[in-house]
């Protein structure tokens, strides 16, 4: 078990506490957010300390499910308009939107499933965030909202998960007044896997469900997460044709025949990752 | 505060009550279906006012969020059957469905928000209405059918709007058996935004969705309706793209820059629609 | 009435039972999966034998619905592991996976509506039958859940159908890690249409939908229910267009104008399909 700033510099007692911490345990890394006093919002250090992170979890064998948290009162308050007032015009405007968006991204294209852990307040691309993840845990003071209409930048870039997650009805209802949704709300309208009733019993289904999830052959959860996502963009027979086809690879990969003689011969299986 | 009939001629008190009335107060412009005897049936001059309306209020500055309203015991009994028979033949029909398709993408592409106020019976193309609104509130007497089927004429465009707004397989129950959803159906299976105990109520919430929306930047409103239609269309990738890009110019906006400083600063905005 | 195997051969008091039974009455065609010791897997031989009673189906008039139903404990267990097994090799496995796309691909497409009978466990490819159908109506005591994880064979084409019925976070639970929900829950998700309290509730609201349905138009619920599949893949102008011909090539059928007749005429209409 490790306990680390995400990036690999060497602990300095007397430096600032770092932005993102990584936490790594049994398969799984969880990555908190540590901007407390800004609510933790997305400033350009955090979005790059995110995305290193998860480049390097990509690449990491021994990780096999990503949980994100966060630290202090919010889960994530969005952008950082502090930052994004001082620093005026096109070209940041563009490069922060694309970082954000790419970021968001990487979460979708990651080969490993990535779990939310919604302790707060989780707003404009904090409410995305939550909405990228694959699945996501909240307690029942969690909000969710997306807010940007109130201060004339409307959640564009937040409605493109938020509306992948949950109707049209329900999305345009937060986007267009910027009303919170209450954690069972969230749930009931599909933001949600599930509400924990306090803290304690959301990091204990947040463990629970991610380590069930390490407990499956890594190769397996890596095909069939891009498959989810790529066929979701394909219409139906195309999808089929495709998902065919990613169930031929799979099929021929030793973790699937070791998983069906396993389950034949009523044993547990050994996966191999391969 | 204003009672007129949708058209601009000089009122007439000796003339027949119009078939569409247009109310406007307080930047909230409410259009009143006023065929009650009807049941509202969207006749081929009641689809002409409504979209003469919706093309004359998607110029209007002074309107910032519109409401749709009906007279009589129905919301809306979709096409006008007398009128359908009375003109057989494939030329009236073709220009009578793309005359609806035509009003309902109008209402989709509208730059400002549209609530759609339902106190009665929405069927067929009622029922599209309903759908195709961005919000939508109803009282509990309120039902919702697509009963095509049971005349022999599936509920075709109807379904177009409303599969983009419940799922399949409550779709396919609505178009395959005609069976009327109730409000709390119609609530939970994600057609409504709300339901309201009676029509005191009904008036309040529309009133209450109307104010709310109509105190937010018009411009910020117009950019963010049509980026959330537009990017709902496109693969993940090709939304995100597109939806950073909308960021970006909203950014760019006077508006934006205003409401930021506001939140900043811990005051109240104020918009120029720029 | 009649009750037989789906093949066309004469009965054979000494054969084993078929895999597949037909029964046919007042219009409704039902299937019976009859691989009660094997959980209904889906053998090359049930698919081929499901595939051939579609294609029959398809051509026969006297045919409004299709109900599909199963025998023993189980609805269906999804592929046939054991056989899976004993035919190792790239092109077995390419040809099962695309024939049971195209079985799927044979539901959507028939011109006749499909309900789904669910009376036990659905998993796997079984869950993806019972998100196939265009209605699926289960008991209490049915399970739905995609647990190829659990195998190392991530239930790559069950999704297909599985996330166009209910949200990503749902469907991405079920996919991660394999747990079943119960019939509310997959109520509540979008993949039934209705939860009759037992057998006997669940033979009768099969039988209400299905006799609804039955006595409809069979050529309105053929051009509506292709239409429902095709507009669903298409953006929303695009959906429009084509639905609007759908409509008028509706409207020119002699069925929508005795049922539009009819409905004026305050008498029930007479179909003849055409």
């Amino acid at each position: 078990m490790t306990s680390a700033p995400a990036a690999e510099a060497a602990p300095d007692p007397t430096a600032p506490e770092p932005i993102l911490l990584r936490h790594d345990a049994e398969g799984i890394c969880t990555l908190t957010l540590n901007r407390p006093q800004a609510r933790n919002a997305l400033s350009v250090s955090l979005m790059t300390a995110l995305q290193t992170a998860l480049d390097a979890v990509a690449e990491d064998d021994a990780v096999k499910v990503v949980v994100i948290s966060a630290n202090g009162p919010a889960f994530c308050a969005g952008h950082d308009l502090k930052e994004v007032r001082a620093n005026p015009g096109r070209s940041f405007y563009e490069a922060l939107f694309q970082q954000c968006s790419n970021l968001m991204l990487a979460i979708t294209r990651l080969p490993k499933p990535v779990i939310a852990r919604v302790h707060g307040m989780a707003t404009a691309a904090g409410c995305q965030l939550v909405a990228t993840c694959d699945l996501a845990v909240a307690v029942p003071e969690a909000r969710f909202a997306t807010p940007g209409v109130n201060i004339g930048l409307f959640c564009s870039t937040p409605m493109v998960a938020l509306s992948r997650n949950v109707g049209p009805k329900q999305a345009m209802e937060m986007l267009l007044t910027g009303r919170p949704l209450s954690a069972d709300e969230a749930l009931a309208a599909g933001l949600l896997t599930a509400v924990a009733p306090d803290v304690a019993a959301l990091d204990a289904k947040v463990a629970e469900l991610a380590g069930t999830i390490a407990s499956k052959s890594p190769l397996t959860l890596a095909i069939g997460k891009e498959a989810f996502y790529r066929q979701l963009d394909m219409p139906l027979a195309d999808a089929y044709a495709y998902a065919s086809d990613v169930m031929t690879t799979n099929m021929l990969a030793r973790d699937a025949e070791e998983g069906i003689d396993a389950f034949l011969e009523k044993r547990a299986p050994t996966w191999t990752g391969q």
